[in-house]
């Protein structure tokens, strides 16, 4: 189980929604109170956009609350759309290369959750996939591995068909235990999240209502003390924020939940 | 807070101590369960001596459970007298230097605690360090100095009067806090454990009796399912581990209650 | 020996200066041709200045060319007024506490050069920092040690005052070799630089001309192609480089020299 | 280009090899005469083999010489039989997954050199593994896949037949250059070393001749000051060094050359 939050609106300084909040990301790092685990040590990352056509990427191995880069970081970059993640790992071992935010080309994700059974499909959605996103593999997480056959399903063109062929290939549970997908995703414009589980609730995430500043956020657990500004995702929908605001689309899980 | 485990006897796998026991220090590293934290995540030490005069030392700054060097080293490595250390720092950045155990010579500490008003005597205790240990600080933990104060009282000649000299020198608590001290040190022949407390309780600190094997050990929580087993040290009396069994001596701690 | 690259002027990339240059700091990291050692790969570190009071600061162990996040926050983050370094270190362990830039308050330095005695004098220069400095120390380098006994002759009033008076402290040369410092500094107004040796040459640092976007930036090593718009910096005098020009001011190196 | 140094024979410590020798690998990390690159940076590694069935491996990614773990493991870790390697990368981010030794099993190997083309035929590679080594994949790196490769041609049962029908799926040399690898690899048992190189030369590696202790060894540069008695392996052949005695057997390369 990791943690996530992310913002798109107005610039501000990426503390604000890291750092500073009362339950910022930062906390929840080590007092996270949704998760099965209260701590989120095994690595953290930062995608952030900005004028360059691809995202900043800062990731590292350390936990969060211990790396004096990643405060100064976020004290000094402002920016208007950015996601963030605090790892506890699952599958994959603590390497950069396995932290989230994963990105290519313009987009970035993060995710939440667990493939139980990944052991016994990696070879096939690895090898299902287009030699350029085959080559741009790096680690040997789940996570990686559904960020690139998303982006194998063109992500760029249609983000809700190509989750459901995701989740199709991904197919029905086994007895390893329910599939776990709760994703933070983005292209720099817009910011989406779905929660998806094969059986049973998959870890939360929230959406902000309008901040102050007229921005909105999504996050693992409410960053402020004031939760009732907050509404949970419903499961097995896709949730897009804009500028314009916030819209949703049920995911096609009909099949999948009866395979 | 932290977590400490040390061994003294017949040769034996690190793992046997810092890994395979039901409730091994590595396990405490995430579910420590007499610990103000039950995560302890800001990196870890060990120091074990062999042949050689001075302890090996492998300190990193990743959370134990992520370093798959750990893992090996613990595996391959055997040794007669050892100390482990998992962090979760109060005082003083992640880094190595920052980590425990601290050496010197033959010498090895770990410890678990705070001296809350160190920011306040940091000073007064380095300039009293005579030249070889004021050069020989490497970090900015309250542990590193302890560690250096009790060598400049003739650690070697009398480990009991280096302790009471120490905790003079240290001072009475402040309105920052009660100093606490549970502290492992070695010299590579007896394993010395005590707790010191200027009121309340000390962090915990077990002796086991004498193992299958013929050896001993000290640790933060017993490493066993059957604590029955185990003993917890006394508060402000040093116990010293060797071959021919264990003994216990009062500090002098009047003065300083009454301080 | 390190090398040193700064900027003052219009905001730009930071890798402008730190990368995309024919002979940017990067590639002096594995190639540098100016110095004892072609290759500076313990650690690097960045502060740049921005809207807050403080500057950025982002440092790490790893040779630089070897950071996916230094590029991607070079690509990524903007500024008007930046120092960054790379290390081959001298004295003190490879950890992010002995990476330059040093950053206090709003001052941030960068040095290359050695005190070859330091091991003589870090304890009078400790013990003779004000209390906020001494609490200020966080590694066991000669560079942080100048930065701390600049900042305590009141570099911020007068930074020509304050390093004479450094040089001082510091004192003659001894067998042990002679000193030399070659320094950049800024309080994110004006970009600070010297070289000083006690006998023989100090590390190179250049200026640049005024570059095609009207900055200017001081250098190890002339970044580009054409080192004929780079000047070498004349040994022991300070230049201080503004938005107005570049001024230059004798140090009163004689009594030093003489001791 | 790396450097790689192994030994077989009665236990000695690590450092014997690695760091006392007068061109030990600890000194080609930084002063490589041999190869293109004088400096060899990007992390390193230790296979050691002892009382348990799979070597212990010892893996990071700072720069050999800045690491005191390194230096105090090499001092008080004994073994009879060990492989160790400094790197400069060519293909695959600095992470520990990339560093060298690989192991598997008893299996551990080193490579020095490269093939220009791996992005073309790594995913061919992989698809022809077996699933088990399919999902021992760690890294990003030639040298692991040319391991798993090798391992799935029966390392075990007969190694020259499977560094001949591990060449033969490489495939000849294409237009991005000459195949170069300078492998050692060890069951724990016996040494193997070999030089292959589709054009050209292959990176350097030698044999000791007995020495003093009775050990044997294999360096990328003779590691004393003598290297008449250190004999340089012939290209395309594979050579075993074992307790009594080296070997020497013809790589079956003439169909690939001319292919």
């Amino acid at each position: 189980m990791c943690r996530i939050a992310a913002y798109t609106g107005p610039a501000i300084p990426l503390q604000n929604i890291i750092i500073r909040p009362a339950h910022s990301l930062l906390t929840q790092s080590q007092h996270a109170t949704e998760a099965k685990l209260a701590v989120n040590g095994d690595g953290f990352g930062i995608s952030w956009y900005g004028d360059d056509d691809m995202p900043g990427l800062y990731r590292d191995v350390l936990p969060a609350w211990a790396d004096d880069n990643l405060i100064n970081l976020c004290r000094m970059v402002r920016s208007h759309h950015f996601i963030a993640h605090i790892r506890a790992s699952t599958v994959g071992e603590t390497s950069r290369a396995n932290c989230h935010p994963f990105v290519y080309g313009r987009w970035s994700l993060c995710h939440n959750g667990q493939i139980p059974h990944f052991v016994n499909i990696r070879r096939r959605l690895s090898e299902a996939l287009p030699d350029d996103l085959f080559a741009a593999q790096r680690g040997t997480t789940d996570s990686e591995m559904v960020f690139l056959t998303l982006l194998s399903h063109w992500l760029e063109a249609d983000p809700l068909a190509a989750i459901n062929a995701t989740l199709r290939d991904i197919g029905p549970a086994t007895e390893a235990g329910p599939i776990k997908l709760t994703c933070v995703l983005s292209d720099g414009g817009t910011l989406y999240g779905f929660r998806y589980a094969s059986s049973g609730m998959a870890p939360t995430l929230y959406a902000s209502g309008v901040l102050d500043n007229g921005g909105r956020a999504l996050a693992s657990e409410p960053l402020c003390g004031n939760p009732s500004r907050w509404m949970a995702l419903p499961h097995n929908a896709l949730c897009a924020l804009a500028a314009d605001g916030m819209t949703t689309a049920p995911l096609d899980v009909k099949a999948l939940q009866t395979a």
